[in-house]
C-alpha cells in the first residue's frame, strides 16, 4: 500500500499543509490563518485541523498515513519535540507540540527547526535531489542555514547546529543582532544588507539610493540590487560584499562538511544571476587550489514550499529509520 | 568471548601499532621503521608485520581479533581504501592498501585519514569520552581537524571534510600554502605563527626575537612562546593572534556542527595554560550572546598515540557498524 506523510509549516502568520506520497509528490497543499492572537489552544487546535485537513483532501485512505512532520520556528528541540520561544509565535512558548499533535491526531509525529525541514525538502524534493551531502542558505530578513550530511540533517549536540548566518566572516566586523560581530548574517542577508548601505549613506557616501533615504523611506534588498544593476557604486560594492562573504562561507563549508552542492534560498535569490554568477565567481578566486573539491552552487527550487513539503519529508525519513 | 582491534598509524618515519579491546584499552604496543626509501612493497610488508606484531606480543587468540585499522596521511580515500598521494610516504601513492592488508592478514580491515583516526581516538579513549559530538585542532606544522557529529566521523562528500585548518579566519589575510588567503592555519599553526614572526622582525618590528633571526636561526613556535611569557610585545601579539583566531574558528565550528568538546592536540598544548587560557577567554568575548551553547575547551589526553589508538577505533566502530 502506498504510504503518505503530512507537512505542516508553522508560520506567525499562516500556517501551511500538505499530504506527500513516498516520491515526494504534493497531493495535497493548503494554507490557513495561524491566528495567534487568539490564544495557544486556538493556534494547537489550527495545527492539527491543517494537518487533518491535508489528509481529508488527498481523499487518500487514512491507514495510510505514515506520520505528521512539522516544521516550527527556533528555537526549539526536535529531541524533545518541543517549541521553546519562537519570536512570531509567542504564545507557543515551551509547548510539546509533537506529542499534542501526535495524541489528537493519533499519528506518529516529528516537530523539526523551519530552517532545518526547508533543507530537507529540497533535499526530498528539489534542488538536491540525488545528492546525499548538501548545505543550503536562505537569505532573507537573516540568514538561515540547513545541512544534511550523509542524507541527515546536521542538528548538532544542542540542537543549534547549522545556524550559518552566524559563521564568522569579517573578524571585528559589523555587529549582528546576535551580539557577534562580522557574522554572514551582518552583510548577505536581504534586511542587513539594505541597513549597511543606509549606514553608508549616512555616512556622507554619495549614492543614487540617497533621495530614497532623505524621504524617509526604508531601503529594501531590491532598491539596492536595482541601484547596483544601475551602476551605483555603493550599491554595487554592498551587494559584492553580500555575495563575496557569501562565496566565504561556502569555502570554509567546503573544508567542514564538504558538500557536494550549495543551495541558495528565500527571497534574495529574485536576482537571479546578478546574485549567483558573483557568488560563484568569488568562490572559485576565494577557494583553495590543492583539490578541485568545490561545491556546485545553485538555487533552490521548491520556493515557499519548501517548509511543508520539507516537513513531511521529516516525517518520511523518521518513518524510514524508525526514529520519530 | 573478547574482541580485539589492531590500529596501525602509518607515518613517514616509523609505523606504530597496537592491539586494543572494545574498552579501548592498550593490550600492546609497538613502533618500527617505515623503511620508505626501501620502495612500496617493503614499507606494504612492514605495515602488515607491524599489525601481527602487535598481535602476537599481546597473546591473544587470533580468532578473537576483529580487524585492522590503519591511519594514513592524506589525501586518500577511505571509501575506496585508497592511499593517494601522501607527501611523507610518496613510494605509497595510488595504492589499495585497506584490500592489500586485508588479504595478507585476514582479517577485515578498513582505512582512515590519519586527522580523522586521531580525532576518533580522542573520542573513543581521550578527551571525547563520553560525547557524541566533538571538534579536534591539531596545532603542529600545519593545523588539521577532525569532527565527530552523534559518535561519527564526519568525511565530507569529496573526503575532504573537517579541513580545519582552511576555514577563513581573516578575508585578504595571510597567504596559506594551499594557496587561500587567512587560513586558520596561517596564523595558528606551530610553523606558520613562527613564520609571521620572523616576517613582522623583517619588516623592522621591534623584538627580543630579533637576535636569534639575525644569527641565522629558524624561529620555533617554543620561541615565541617563550618570548611572549617574557612580556616581547611581537611575541605576544602573535600568540594572541593565533589564540583568537582558534576562537574565532571555534565559533564557526560552535554554529556548524555545534560540538560539546573542543580538543586541542598537537606540538603547541605544550604551552599549557598560556594557550587554553586564552583561547577560551577569546571564545567567550567572540560567541553570540542568544545561547549559552560554547563548547568545553580542553587539550587531548593521548599524545602521539592518538593515531594508532584511532586507527583501532575505527576498526571497532566498522565492527560495531557492520560497515567495513
Amino acid at each position: 500500500m502506498a504510504r503518505y506523510f503530512v507537512g505542516v509549516d508553522l508560520g506567525g502568520t499562516n500556517i501551511k499543509a500538505g499530504l506527500l506520497d513516498e516520491q515526494a509528490r504534493v497531493v495535497s497543499r493548503l494554507s490557513i490563518p495561524a491566528q495567534v492572537d487568539r490564544g495557544p489552544e486556538q493556534v494547537i487546535g489550527n495545527i492539527v485541523s491543517a494537518a487533518e485537513s491535508a489528509i481529508s483532501q488527498a481523499g487518500v485512505d487514512r491507514r495510510s498515513v505514515a506520520g505528521v512532520g512539522i516544521g516550527s520556528p527556533g528555537p526549539m528541540s526536535h529531541r524533545r519535540g518541543l517549541v521553546i520561544n519562537p519570536g512570531n509565535l509567542p504564545c507557543l512558548k515551551n509547548t510539546p507540540l509533537r506529542d499534542i499533535v501526535r495524541e489528537r491526531t493519533g499519528l506518529p509525529t516529528t516537530l523539526e527547526n523551519d530552517a532545518n525541514a526547508a533543507a530537507f525538502g529540497e533535499y526530498w524534493a528539489g534542488a538536491g535531489r540525488g545528492v546525499t551531502d548538501l548545505v543550503m542558505y536562505t537569505l532573507g530578513t537573516g540568514v538561515g542555514g540547513g545541512v544534511i550530511v550523509e542524507g541527515r540533517l546536521l542538528r548538532g549536540f544542542f540542537e543549534n547546529g547549522a545556524e550559518l548566518g552566524h559563521i564568522i566572516v569579517q573578524p571585528g566586523g559589523r555587529t549582528c543582532s546576535c551580539g557577534q560581530q562580522g557574522c554572514l548574517e551582518a552583510y548577505s542577508s536581504a534586511y542587513y544588507l539594505a541597513r549597511r548601505a543606509e549606514e553608508l549613506i549616512a555616512a556622507g557616501e554619495p549614492s543614487s539610493l540617497k533621495a530614497r533615504v532623505d524621504a524617509g523611506q526604508m531601503l529594501m534588498a531590491e532598491h539596492v540590487v536595482e541601484a547596483a544593476r544601475a551602476g551605483d557604486a555603493l550599491a554595487a560594492r554592498v551587494w559584492d560584499d553580500a555575495c563575496r562573504y557569501l562565496a566565504l562561507a561556502t569555502v570554509t563549508m567546503q573544508h567542514v562538511t564538504n558538500p557536494q552542492r550549495v543551495v541558495m534560498a528565500g527571497g534574495l535569490i529574485a536576482a537571479g544571476d546578478f546574485l549567483l554568477e558573483p557568488i560563484r565567481r568569488h568562490h572559485r578566486a576565494l577557494m583553495w587550489k590543492l583539490l578541485d573539491d568545490g561545491p556546485e552552487i545553485i538555487f533552490a527550487t521548491l520556493g515557499n514550499d519548501a517548509g511543508f513539503i520539507g516537513a513531511a519529508g521529516c516525517a518520511w525519513e523518521a518513518d524510514r529509520t524508525g526514529q520519530w
